[in-house]
């Protein structure tokens, strides 16, 4: 079938468009305007930069490609199509439909060759760094002289939605300071956004901004092939920059009427329209999703290029393992996340009375050390969050090896970078932070949840305890927001044995984030020492039996406000009232349990209270009576506060006594 | 008592740094690094070109003053004492104590003068960015040749993490590009933040990135008074740009071990430490709090001076009442937040099936020509949330009597904004997105609820019911996590009729934000026709009463999922299971209501079983089955997705049936 496209070039780039617009077409749903714009650049990088090998798409060097603007995941299931990944005309021909491989948006669980979702506009860029991170420490850490075993670049395609979000300037203000040099983003800079011409909000000198950042910035013809060819080559240069490279493109191009116009973003061509925009590209009509063989074939190199690559870099290894056998093979271990066992022996345990910040601090001392690949830091609070690791350095643009991050006062794109650092592979990362301040990174705390990425955040400061600061900084409403994301686990022990049982939990974590909510102030000792096998591993246990084998009463606590439910249960068990204490650090593992054991710890028919410093709304499923708070703070010492709101042992017995009817 | 300094200014700026010293020493805990070093900036804003009336706090054309970095409040809270506001220095004495007005960081409820709350970073930046668009929106729409009746400056300080957060940048360009011309900020840059100098983290070039957002620029000294008027004087003579004014400034200023260094920022200085920076300063040891009789009479010129001001302005606006009556009789009411009655006659009806967001989008055709001064847009979804005002222009930079805002692709700094432009007074204030995106912008929904501020936020695609664009779209925690935020009013009507009456309880909030969440699908109409007296206003009520006095079973569904409640009732009812139907548009406010109401909604004992098309863990409140969704979902069409999920009135029958045992 002849084409009207005089050059190999073209007819790739076309056929990008013809998939593209005929995927939006056929679910009558999508957007259409980003993949026909921007095919040229995408093209440009995939067929002469990106080195990826489709038949292995978890190769471990591979060049991490990132559609930050995923609304375009055309333009990407196109490219996974045609260089090779398992993923068949017939899914992309099933585009948003139930149970196909070509979701709305990109998701990873569901694509070979998709890196992680994207969508929600800023978090394809933030998390970007977090893999730009990844790299650089590994290469710091790993690689010798003579040996660049971890050695590729990350790529990304942005758009002027990802430009605005605030959590894109954090990343990369931080990407610039940390000198980030193999980061290389292409901005789609079309102009356009679903309200009209970026000009009615977005006319900041964004060229400025990001030199201000202090990036390497290039500004292009983004439908020229070659001009994209050349910028990547001069990006790829640059060892000290994160690359920023804005590309003019022409969004919807080749649809006669709506190229350039925001009526191209987000809605299909129609058939009229489709049919003008293939004939204005050379596209043949028919068949739809049209392939052309010589495109086909030259995308295709991918896949023997892939192969070399790979076999390269097999030889790279296998030469490494040579001269450096533990180094490798330690890197090995941690890609494939085996973190050992030496850090379980080291897991302390407790007896005195310690902040669970604290203890959780002596948990991390005591298991770090065994667990090299973990890689953290906080948002400006280290002193506070107590997540600093001992000995060991910063990692700043002198110091890729550092284990220890300076997020910055950036909550963000702190979790969208543990996110990325932990995607990567190779390495576990940690954020920490104040819990209030969940808030601020919701957004990626999500977006772990739904990549089932096992990412760590370590909260602190996590309800009114932390006192004097006041309602902006107190918890209420937190723990139940955080708890209510599928796939979270918040973890909020008890006392130092339960933070080390946590930790355990965190570390052996394969597919759902771990997030601490841990105190400022100090608690009792009052859960067992048996940090390897601790019942807080199935997230609610009886910490304290009642006296009767029937008790009379459960009271159901967590973290800093079990020591209120066993102090209760001593005076209502003098009073006559059989009071079983149960521990619940997380009720997403106590959800997992079996009925059996669920009716062992809270059993049905048997009045239960709830204490927590913090919202009630969550505790209906667990208790008929709640200790809580559902109104904001004050800001008072901590002592006061508690006492003011009801967490005192008194408390906790008066509600008890009033949910019997005694 | 003789005092080593020369001058009265420099007597001012010490008494300001003692007393914020005493306040934090005594509380033992607190923030004295920044009053220290931002003490001379203070001074000279607040006492040469800030104009305010310390006896009329609410003075509507006062300037405003933002102190972004709330952490430095015993700088606000000794302003306020000194220029003669209702906060005895007492009040100083008892800073972060239970029952003081002094809280850790500024709350508006507690202290006279105090705009508005702020701690969490950025928000305060964010918000003035609100009260300058109400002030220019203000100005430009009831100002006439002669009378320039509202005309007053947005100040604001700001520090190194106000600077990082994400929000600030969405806040800032957005400001930039709409030419906010009486938005001055000055830039607390100590280069300090509380883990060390900013060195370690944040090393972008911060003039260069405020140029690129189209901001006047200026770099001076902090510390130097005279530098800081003559930078104000130059940044109010800039009418089509925000200014910011980078004030070099030295934390902790006077201390002699702490000043400049991470020490000072956050904690008392101890005993020694703050007698020898006394020593330094010249201030007395005694008594502590100390106030030298001259600069407390200079500080107290404001009081005069404000009340000159005022009377001036009152002048005006009789002058203005008498040439602009009807003008003047708006602003008047809108500055009383007297809306009339004219609004709610206009409410609609509907009969249609039609999506909440369409009759929400009604509603607002029909009602937001009597309420003129509501202003507000969308997050660059207005063709998707249908929010855009019909016959109304847009807020632009040359147009800033249009009343519809652009915010772009920043929902957080939407969010901000709309809590600035309400807590302002004088409008009313909307912005819109995606239910999903509430995630972005949570930290802004927070602290309108903790101010006590009536923000409207019209979130649409409201579930998985969004179809096609997938989980990372698709609500599923979203209405759980904003229902737990203490004082936050979510609005999920069933139909048009519950549209228009929840926008009449929107418009009627003083002290609650409301929070809509409307579907993309349509629904049918099913709920009364008396939209100006509609039982949604009690949060939840009886739908469909059972057919015998006493129900076997109550079916409860908020938005979308009501229509399958009522269709389940009639199978039920057919297999002799009475059947009550509640909606719940607001459990907000159905929360409040008395007992005997809600025995009648939701009688105890009867089996009842939710259904809304999200997580489940809000529901054990007021249900004991549920149909709910407690993962993730899926791109898929929107019928398939919910008939996959269960969202079927068949469904909704087979789980009402298994908790009744039949």
């Amino acid at each position: 079938m002849p084409v009207a496209t005089s050059t190999l070039d073209a007819l790739c780039v076309n056929t990008i468009r013809g998939l593209s617009m005929d995927g939006v077409q056929a679910a009558n749903s999508g957007h259409p305007g980003l993949p026909m714009g921007a095919a040229p650049m995408a093209y440009s990088l995939w067929t002469r930069h990106l080195r990826h090998n489709p038949k292995d798409p978890h190769w471990f060097n591979r060049d991490r490609f990132i559609l930050s603007a995923g609304h375009g995941s055309m333009l990407l299931y196109s490219l996974l199509h045609l260089t090779g990944y398992d993923l068949p005309l017939d899914e992309l021909k099933k585009f948003r439909q139930w149970g196909s491989k070509t979701p709305g948006h990109p998701e990873n669980l569901l694509t070979p060759g998709v890196e992680m979702a994207t969508g929600p506009l800023g978090q394809g860029f933030a998390t970007s760094v977090g893999y730009a991170i990844a790299e650089a420490h590994l290469a710091a850490i790993f690689n010798k002289p003579g040996h660049d075993v971890i050695d590729h670049y990350t790529y990304g395609i942005c758009s002027d939605g990802d430009m605005m979000e605030g959590v894109t300037s954090e990343a990369a203000s931080l990407a610039g300071h940390l000198g980030l040099g193999k980061l290389i983003f292409l901005y789609d800079s079309n102009g356009i956004t679903i309200d009209g011409s970026t000009d009615i909000t977005f006319t900041e000198d964004i060229e400025m901004r990001f030199k201000a950042y202090g990036w390497h910035v290039q500004k292009i013809d983004g439908m020229d092939i070659d001009a994209v060819d050349r910028a990547l080559t001069e990006a790829e240069k640059i060892k000290d920059k994160p690359s920023f490279i804005i590309a003019r493109t022409i969004i919807g191009y080749g649809s006669p009427h709506r190229e350039g116009t925001p009526e191209v973003h987000g809605k299909a061509l129609g058939a009229d329209e489709l049919k003008l925009a293939k004939e204005a590209l050379g596209i043949p009509l028919e068949p739809t999703f049209y392939e052309p063989e010589d495109a086909v074939s030259h995308f295709r190199e991918a896949v023997s290029n892939g192969a070399k690559w790979q076999e390269e870099w097999n030889a790279k290894l296998a030469a490494y393992t040579q001269d450096y056998p533990a180094e490798a093979k330690l890197l090995k271990a941690s890609i494939a996340g085996d973190w050992g066992t030496a850090w379980i022996d080291a897991l302390p345990t407790f007896t005195d009375k310690l902040a669970t910040r604290k203890s959780a601090e002596a948990v991390m001392d005591a298991i770090m050390p065994h667990l090299p690949t973990f890689i953290g830091g906080s948002a400006d609070l280290w002193e506070s969050n107590m997540t600093h690791l001992k000995d060991a350095k910063q990692f700043q643009p002198e110091s890729h090896e550092g284990r220890n991050l300076a997020f910055g006062i950036r909550e963000h794109a702190m979790v969208a970078a543990v996110n990325g650092i932990t995607r990567h592979g190779g390495l576990r990362a940690f954020g920490s932070t104040f819990l209030i301040f969940s808030d601020y990174c919701r957004p990626s705390l999500r977006l772990a949840a739904l990549m089932e990425c096992p990412s760590i955040i370590v909260f602190t400061h996590d309800s009114i305890g932390l006192g004097e600061d006041g309602p902006t900084h107190q918890s209420i409403e937190q723990l139940t927001s955080l708890r209510v994301i599928p796939n979270m686990n918040v973890l909020r022990p008890a006392d130092g044995n339960e933070a080390s049982a946590c930790w355990k939990i965190a570390v052996e974590s394969t597919e759902t984030p771990c997030l601490f909510a841990l105190s400022r102030q100090a608690l009792p000792a009052l859960t067992p020492d048996t940090v390897k096998n601790h019942p807080a591993e199935k997230g609610g246990y009886v910490l304290r039996p009642a006296s009767k084998a029937k008790p009379d009463c459960v009271l159901v606590a967590t973290g800093s406000e079990v020591q209120h439910a066993v102090a209760a249960k001593d005076t209502l068990e003098a009073e006559g009232i059989s009071t079983q204490v149960v521990s619940m650090p997380s009720t997403f593992l106590y959800d997992k349990q079996s009925a059996a054991y669920k009716e062992s710890v809270l059993p049905k028919g048997v009045p239960t209270v709830s204490i927590e410093a913090g919202a009630t709304l969550g505790w209906y499923k667990y208790a008929q009576a709640f200790v809580g708070i559902d109104h904001f703070g004050a800001s008072a010492p901590t002592e006061v506060v508690m006492k003011e709101f009801g967490f005192t042992p008194e408390n906790v017995v008066a509600v008890a006594k009033k949910l019997l009817g005694r």
